[in-house]
Formats: C-alpha cells, structure tokens, sequence
C-alpha cells in the first residue's frame, strides 16, 4: 500500500478545489460506506448523499452540487467520479519496469533500452517496439509486427505477424491479436481455407481483456480504434471496425466485417452479427442478439425474461404458437365486429 | 491403462459393501452398456436399472435398494455415482510427478524440494509455493502470489501478483487468475482507467478449467469459495464472490460485483449481470441471463425456444407486437362484458 | 505482397477456363468493388453482377453464366468463391518454414529433420511428431501425444497427453486439446472429482480457432472429425463428436456427451446442451441455444428479437403472462361461441 498523500499534493497533481484541511495524509481510497479512517472517499451516485453523513473516511471528493452537505475535508470536482479513478492511480503507482532484456528471452529485432522484456519472451524478425515498452513472459510478438510507446502486454499474449498495437496499450493475459479471420469456401462437402492476409490495427489507449482474440482481416485490415475498451473473453471477426472509445463487457463477440460506432457500448455476452453497422453512442444491452444494422443512437434489448423454471415452460411453451394465437385474436375481433353491427 | 485391482482391494480403500467374489479383478470402468468383460460398471440413474440385466461388466457398483437386481459380483454403496468417481481415481492414478526445478525454469523464490517447476516457467519474487505443487511448462506466477499444498497448474496458465490459490487447486491450461477487473470512469468521450489493486481470492479443492478468466477486485479481492467448480471459457468480473461448492459449466459469465450463494450451479452459457446477488442453492439454466436478484432456492429458466427458422420468424415477428395483443384482448373482453350485459 | 502470377500460370495450377489475355500479370485478389488496377477480382453472389460493368480490377474470375458480361480478361470457374479461396493462396504463399530445433525448445520425443520446433516450445515423452509439423514458440505438446504431418500450431497452443492431432491442422494461439472434461459427481454438499482419462481425437484438414478448447473424454474419446472448422473461443465438452466438414463460428459452445452431424453449421454463440444429437446438415442460428435432439436437416433458431429497450420493457413484461392470456383468449372464443348459438 502507499505511504499517503496530502490533500493539498493531490490537488496540485489533478486539480479540483480544495474545502478543509490540505495537510491531512490519506493513503487508501474506498467507498463512503466502507473507508476507514485515513481513507479518502467519493460521491459519484446522487443516491448515495446519506452516507456523506456517516462515512468512516477522513476526507472526500465531491460534486459541487453536493460540497456543502460534509464538513469533511474535501476535494471538489465535477467528475468526481474520473477524479476518483485519478487519486486511486496516484495512490498505487504501478510495481516499478525492469528495462533491460531477461537472458531468457529471444529477441531477433532491436530493443530501445528503455523497454522491458521478460522471461522467455519471443520478438520476431522486423519487430518495431517503441520506447517503455513491457513485454512481460512468454509474449511471442511476430515478425513485422509493431508495438506502440508505453505499451504493456501481460504474460503470455501473442501478437501475429504484421499486426500494429498503439501506444499506451494495456493488453491482458492470453489475448490474441492477428489469428486468421474464420474464411471458408465451400467446395463440395469440404471448406477451402481462404487465407487471411490482412493485419489487425489497434489505436491509442486501448485496453484488451484476458483471452479475449482480433482476428486479422481477409483482405483488407481489422480494425480497433484509439480508446477503446475490451473486457475478457471477447471474440472480434475478421474485418471488424470498432469505433472510438467503444467499450465491450466480457464474453461479447461480434461476428465479421461489422462496423462499431464510436462511443457504442455492448453489454456482456452480447453479440453482433457479421456485416453489419452500429451507428455512434449505440447501445445494446447484456446477452442480445442483434442480427440487423442499427444506425440510431439508443439502448437496445433482446433478452428472454427469466422465471422461475415451471413457470417458464408454460409461457415459453405458448411463445412457439404465438402466431397461431395472434390469427385467433384476430378471428374474434371479426366476430364481434359482425355481433356489434348486428345488435 | 492400469494392471486391475481385486474388487476386495477396492473395498478396503473406499468403503462400500461386497457381495460375491471378491478375489475378481477389473481393470477399467465402463457403463452398464459400454462395459467389457475385466471391466467394473455402475448404476446411478434408475432409469437404466434394465441393463443390469444384460450388462457385458464383470462387476458392478450398485445402490442397495438394486442390489437384488443383478448376481454379478457387486459393491453396495448409498452414493453409487460418487464411488464410481473414485474407483476410476484409484484405477488411473495420475502419471508420476517429477519434484525438481526444471533448468529452463525462471524462479525468484523460495521452493519446496516437493514441488514440481516445469520447462519454462516464471515465478516472481515473494511468491509462496506450497508443498507438492505442480506447475507445468509456460505458467507464470507473478509477484506475491501464493499457491497452496499439492496444487497443479496445466501448461501456460497464469496468475498475477499477489492473487492466492488455495490447497488442491487444479487449473487447466490458459486460464488467467488476476488480470485488472474492467473499471473505467467516463471523462468526456474518453475512458479514464481505475486501477485495480484488489486480489483474487482462492479457495482450497477449486477446480478451473481451461481458458477461464477471474479478475481481480477493483479496491477489495475477488473470491472464489472451497470447493468451487468452473468449466472452461468462464469469465468471472471484480469482486464477485462465489460461495462454496458453487458450479459453473462452460462459457458462463458473471459480471462484477455479483455474489453467488453456496452449492449454486450454472448452466452452460448463463449469463449474471452485475451488482447482483443469487442465493444459495439458487440453479440457472444453460442459456439464461440474470438481470435480477434471486435470493429464493430453485430453477431459473430465460430461454427463448428454438424452432424451425420459418416458424421461428411468424412468432419472432409477433413477439415485437405482443403488448399491442393484450391491449386487443382486454379491448375484447371490455366489448364481451358489454354484451354480456345487455343480453 | 507477392510479385504476382500471369493468368495463364493461375489456371495451368487451379484448372478452369481462360478466356482473353493469359499473359496478363495480377498481384491481389480484390471484391468487384475494391479492387484495383492490377487485381483480380471475383463475382460470387448474382447480387454483385452489375458491379462486372464498372470494376476497376483488371481480372475477373466468373462462373459460367456470368462469363458472357464482361470483356475483361477472365478465368471462368463453376465455384468462383472457392477458386478466388485459392488464388489467393496461389499470391500469398505462407513465410518459408524453418526447419529444425530451436535451442531453446526442450524436446523429449525424435523429431523428423523436417519439422519446425521454436523457441520456448516442450514437447512430452513419447510424443509422435510427422513431417513438416511446425510448433511455434510456447507450445507445450504432452506425453504420448501425436499430431500428423504438415499441421501447423500457433504460438501457445497446448496439447494435453496422449491427445491426437491430424494431418494438415491449423491450431491457432490460445486453443487448448484434452484439458479434463467437466465431471464430478456430487457426495453430499462436495463434488467428487471424476478422472477423465479419455483422449481428444482430431481427424485431418482440421482448423482449431483462436482461445478455443476441447476437453478430453471421460472414459471414452472426444471425437472431432476430418475437415472440422472450428472459429475462435468455442468450447467442446467431453465426449462429444462433430462431424465430418461441420462449421462453427466463434463463442459457441457444445456440452459433454452431444453428438453433431456432418456438415452441420452452427453460428456465432450457438449453445448446444448435453446428451443431444444433431443430425447431418442442421444449421443451427446464432445466439441459438438448443435443448433437444434435431434429426431433421434444416435451419433452426431461437433469438429473442431484439428492440428498443422501451418497447423490449413493454413486451417482454407481457411475455411472463403469456401463459394467461392464452386462457383469455380462450374463455372469449368460449364466451363468443355460445353468444353465437344463443343469437
């Protein structure tokens, strides 16, 4: 844990104003509800107000709409929320990089010596890597492929040949970047691989979650956007674009050649269907399905409401002759039409 | 394959009750149906309490209740099921563990001469390693870790710094213990990290299949409970909490912040969102997304039911209009009622 | 990129009919829309058809009743889409193997002067490897394990023991073969671990996606057929067999014990549950979750449509009372039908 910070340091490093005591130490960041003293906590939620009377934390950042309510020590800041995310970094500085090249690894490209490159690490044959660069153990990096300033790659991430990652990337364990995009075609009863000989080109200040897999494009290149988000287990075709600053949750897979505005959202174990666009801000909620182009902004949903079992069959049960009931509804209309122009 | 053991044998290891000839030795498990002569068969289900009588086995494991329905050579034993897991167990004990370091592993900490370091792995400084530990080729354990007694980790798993498994842990290959929970802070159109300096917490006798992920929590320790079961292709968020004896069948995920009470199970593909939480003995269906708290023990069930495309397109198609439908009915039954009256 | 090839030396490889300048040299295969001067390009779907008129491409591969549209040099061809597959195989021949032994590889099993082990990969006791197979840098291939002749694995692939691999896979980065089926059976509140000592068998031409996992048998073997195309981030549980020349795209996931046709396709996050079987060519919708055995080819989907979340709000509130409004609709038609006697 950290040794602690003056209010008064905090400010000087993110801004905000400062309410209270400038002297006070903190050295830990928690909710209102469970900070301790010696901690400093957040209101980010409206519906949380209450708690800025009872908390335990020795100081607070707060909205300006809400300064007022604590005479707490505090920091004033319209996103508190964002200011919080900063004073957490602040507070828990990464572990320091070890540049230099571990003897274990085999690196056949040159290294500025300010990278760090670990344990049984693999760079190919005509590897740019860009200055801070850490390549923690057992990466395998592909000929020709290019990695970005101040990039991180967790252990055991695989980049194929060609494939370009930006700068400042976070890429987590076990992704891969660059395999061949799913392209078949069919002859006969049997598939003929069609090779895949485009890259995958990820932008700036992009994160990618543990075992989450880009394929490379067919012809042309996948494409990942500067600032976008990917949780875990996310599966992105070949061809894809993913707009800026987009963000996906975990288990999210998005089919090939389709087109993801910037700013979309795709809640977990979402899936989007090949060939299709998402306009910007679109949003589509945890486990839908979507399987047409949706060019508004706005949320959308596609989930089957969950119930207790038994009750679930009934319905479901009736969901498979809803049409048939739609026609029979339909038929009675008609008949009281007919007993209403009769009586 | 094993050398056999004498059905006697196999009762003084397990327990269980003999009948017949004790003297005979099986060599292999099969089912009532697949079994061979030399081979030991069971009966769980009652549903196939028929094939005792043409079953091809040597041998049987039977409940007491059907022990009367055969003349084979038999074990009595209340949990049939649990007895044939471990009659395999004993007939294909596991290959022969090699203590030692392997030179090509990479290790900055203390290890029991007990342990088991395979070709290439890494394990950080500060890490403990635990009695009779096993880690095969490609893992990498980072700084801080803890990996308790008579653990084995496949080839190519990693777990971060300072996560901890507990004892009799078994973690197939590519599974990532610790990456950073997704948490981000909205700052404009830009996604501002939050660190992630919690910890994943493991349980003793956890089993994790291969290519599962498990983050770690935001400011506290994600936590999986003793005796947890995950199957492959699982995606667990930050500061989940899953109780014990918890089971999970592939490709699940479970969003951040969830807590998933004792002895649950989840379905293949079952989705839980986020903030949630799922009471013991609660049981979700494969294919079901949860998006409320369940706190009451039972069958959970959202699943739209599959059909024929061309049927599934009529009732789809409906299903967009069936608020419309009920405001028709009600419109129906106003009008009868009217009728009904006046006649 | 290649240097390119004249017509005549792509059809004196790939068969089909020349017709106009077979001297003509092309570097890249282009769609009709994309392409330009110095590609070829190919028309597939009669949809694009009008494109022949304005192409930029200086090629063009066509079947035969769309030879007589264009004047442009061309290679006419029953299945265009297949022999465009091949073309642009015939431009972009793989890198050059390498054959031999990385230093840094431990090898414990002969390996054929032919074959490409690299840097960081262990190979088992026992294991057979054939001609030309190339391992890249961090695969771990077990004990007794085999895989055939000119397949190639990715970075990171693991083969657990005594698995089989066939002739001419494409195993990509991430994918596990014969990590422990999903067994246990439960002994009060525990689960029992049930050793699973069958194997993964993969039969020829199969291609294995990125991430993905196929867990090894109970007691019999996991099957995967000849010419099986598998995407990224499947899972395949124990003792399932797929078909010969099946498809599935990414994120779908197949529970122990089923059994899938040949030539069946199931799309991106199709779920398939245990103990089923899906006889040939059944295709099978993405996002589709399948509960029972489908004997019949055809297509089959069950996707909850999606919406407008407002709207979804509406309609899926009314689905969980489907049920009652079916017995609604039929106390009406009761009612009406009696008001239709009586009048």
């Amino acid at each position: 844990m950290a040794a602690g910070l003056r209010l008064d340091e905090i400010v000087a490093s993110l801004g905000g104003v400062l309410q209270g005591d400038g002297a006070l130490v903190v050295s830990r960041v928690g909710t209102l509800q469970s900070a301790q003293p010696g901690d400093i906590a957040f209101l980010a939620n409206p519906k949380y107000r209450s708690q800025l009377q009872t908390t335990q934390a020795s100081a607070v950042i707060v909205p300006p709409q809400f300064a007022a309510d604590t005479q707490l020590p505090r920091i004033v800041h319209r996103n508190s929320y964002a200011y919080y995310a900063r004073v957490v970094a602040l507070l828990n500085p990464p572990a320091a990089r070890r540049p230099g090249v571990h003897r274990g690894a085999v690196v056949h490209s040159p290294v500025p010596a300010s990278a760090s490159i670990g344990e049984n690490v693999v760079v190919g044959r005509g590897v740019h890597l860009g200055e801070n660069v850490t390549l923690q153990p057992g990466c395998v990096i592909g000929d020709g492929a290019s990695i970005g300033d101040d990039s991180l790659l967790h252990p055991n991430v695989v980049v194929y040949d060609r494939c370009v990652i930006g700068r400042r990337a976070i890429i987590h364990s076990g992704a891969v970047i660059g395999s061949d995009g799913f392209g078949f075609a069919k002859d006969g009863d049997r598939w003929i691989k069609i090779p895949q000989i485009g890259r995958v080109v990820v932008g700036d200040d992009v994160e990618i979650g543990a075992n989450t897999s880009i394929d490379r494009g067919a012809l042309d290149d996948t494409l990942v956007a500067d600032g976008v988000k990917l949780d875990n287990q996310i599966q992105i075709g070949h061809n894809c674009s993913i707009g800026e600053n987009a963000a996906m949750a975990g288990c999210v897979g998005i089919a090939g050649s389709t087109r993801i505005g910037r700013r979309c959202t795709i809640g977990g174990a979402g899936m989007i269907s090949g060939h299709l666009e998402l306009g910007d801000d679109v949003h589509i909620s945890g486990g839908t399905l979507v399987a047409r182009s949706l060019i508004r902004p706005g949320q959308y949903t596609g989930v089957f409401p969950l119930d207790e079992h038994a009750e679930w069959l009934h319905n479901a049960a009736q969901l498979r002759r809803l049409s048939r009931l739609v026609e029979r509804v339909a038929e009675l209309e008609k008949k009281i039409k007919l007993m209403e122009i009769k009586s």
